[in-house]
C-alpha cells in the first residue's frame, strides 16, 4: 500500500469510531504504525485540513479525535472534457488529473466511444469516487473536482463556464501546438481530449461553433492518460499555477 | 491488449518467420486482424520506419516482408536522473517518459532508496526492455532511450553531458518553480527527481557542486510518475519541442 499524504473523511464520519476493516484504519495501524496518542494529517472532504489523533484502538474500531484548521485554496479553473475512455484509462485519469488540481472532469458519451465502458464496475460502484479521493489525498488537498458523466458533447458544451478559453486536442485538425495556446492568467480553460477513435465530424463542428481552437501535443503520439497530464501541466504553466 | 501504433523488430529478427506465440504475431492476427497481403506500420529498433506485409500464415509462424523508409529524428536532449523507485512506478516511468522522447533515464542507487527494488523481476528479466519498446512504439518512433542503472549519484553526475542545464526537483530545497527554469533552446537538460524518501544531505551537496539548481512542481504533491511526465512536458515546452 502506498503512503497517503493526508487521510480524508466525510464530515459525518468523524463523529463515529472507524472500523478496523476500513482501509484508512489499516493505513493508520499498518503503514503509519501509529500508537494511541500519535497524530496524522487529516482532512474533511471539501473542507478543512487538520490533525487527527489516534485516541484508542479496540478489536473492532479506532477512536479518533480531530483538530481542524484552514481549508485549502480553490481548485484551479481548468475543466476537462474527455470522450469516455476504457475503465483502466479512466481510473488513471481520475486519480492523476485530480492530483494536478483541475476543477472538473466531464467524461462524454462521444459518437465513436464504446458505450459498454460506462457499465464497468468503475462507474457502477463507488470505485470512481475512491480514485478521486485518492488523487486528492495524494495532492495533500481536501477539495474534490466535479465529475460529470453520460452527457453528449452538445450537452457538455452547453454547460461550460462562460468566458472560458477553449481548446480541443486533435492531431488531425490541429493548426498549432498546445504550447502556442494563450489563455490570460486567471481565465478558466476548457481542454477537450478525444476518445480512442477520435471525434466525429459532427462533434468537430460543435467544437468550432462553440469557439474551440484545435491544438496538438507534438509529433510523438501519447497515451490518453499521458496526454491529460501533459495538457493540464502546460495549461497550469500558462496560467501561472506552479 | 492495446493497439500498437507501430510494431518494432530487432534487425536480426526480420529475416526469420515470426512465431505465432510472439506477442507481435498475436497483435497482427488478433488485434489488427490482418489477412495475408495486408500491411502494417513497422520499425527497426534504433533504425528505419516502414511498412510490413503479412505474406503468409501457417500453424507455427507468420512470414513477413518489409519495405523500409527513413529513420525518425533523434530523441530530445533531455536526461532524467531518478532515485530508483518501486518496480510498478519504474514500469510506468520507463514507458511514459520514453513515449515523451527523453534521450536517457538513469535510475540511481540513492542513499535513501530501497536496495531490494533493483532485484525485482522488472530488472532481472527483460521486462524493463519491453516497457521501453512499448513506450517507443506508442510514440510511433523506433529510437530507444539509453537506460542506466545501479550507479551512485556521484557516478551518474560524472557522466552527464557537458554544457547541460541542470535542475533537481526537491520540494524541501526548491527556491523556485520548474516553470522559472530557463534552458536555452537546443541546450541539453538534466532533470533529477528524488526517490521515495528524497535525497540525503550529502547528495544535495553533490547536486549543488555539480551546478544543479533546485526547483519544485507547485504546492500539490504529485506521484513520482506524474512528476516525471509533468517535468519532461515543461522542459520540452521550454526547449520548443512540441
Amino acid at each position: 500500500m502506498n503512503h497517503l499524504n493526508i487521510i480524508l473523511f466525510h464530515p459525518t464520519e468523524v463523529e463515529h469510531p472507524l472500523s478496523r476493516k476500513d482501509l484508512r484504519a489499516v493505513h493508520i495501524l499498518d503503514v503509519l504504525r501509529l500508537q494511541p496518542g500519535q497524530i496524522f494529517d487529516a482532512g474533511l472532504i471539501d473542507g478543512a485540513q487538520g490533525k487527527g489523533t489516534l485516541a484508542a484502538v479496540n478489536e473492532a474500531s479506532l477512536t479518533l479525535s480531530f483538530v481542524w484548521g484552514n481549508s485549502p485554496p480553490p481548485l484551479y479553473p481548468i475543466h476537462l472534457l474527455i470522450g469516455l475512455p476504457r475503465p483502466q484509462t479512466s481510473r488513471d485519469i481520475l486519480r492523476d488529473v485530480t492530483t494536478l488540481g483541475v476543477a472538473s472532469i466531464n467524461f462524454i458519451r462521444s459518437e465513436r466511444g464504446e458505450a459498454s465502458y460506462s457499465s464497468s464496475n468503475l462507474w457502477k460502484s463507488d470505485e470512481w469516487k475512491n480514485c478521486v479521493i485518492n488523487g486528492t489525498a495524494q495532492a495533500f488537498c481536501t477539495r474534490l473536482p466535479i465529475i460529470i458523466r453520460d452527457q453528449t458533447l452538445a450537452e457538455a458544451l452547453a454547460g461550460l463556464p462562460s468566458g472560458a478559453a477553449r481548446v480541443a486536442l486533435d492531431n488531425y485538425e490541429a493548426s498549432c501546438s498546445l504550447t502556442a495556446f494563450s489563455p490570460t492568467v486567471s481565465q478558466p480553460v476548457v481542454i477537450a481530449l478525444g476518445s480512442e477513435r477520435g471525434w466525429a465530424p459532427s462533434e468537430r463542428r460543435l467544437f468550432r461553433d462553440a469557439g474551440f481552437c484545435f491544438a496538438h501535443l507534438g509529433p510523438r503520439v501519447l497515451r490518453t492518460e499521458t496526454a491529460c497530464i501533459a495538457a493540464v501541466t502546460l495549461i497550469r504553466s500558462k496560467l501561472g499555477l506552479f
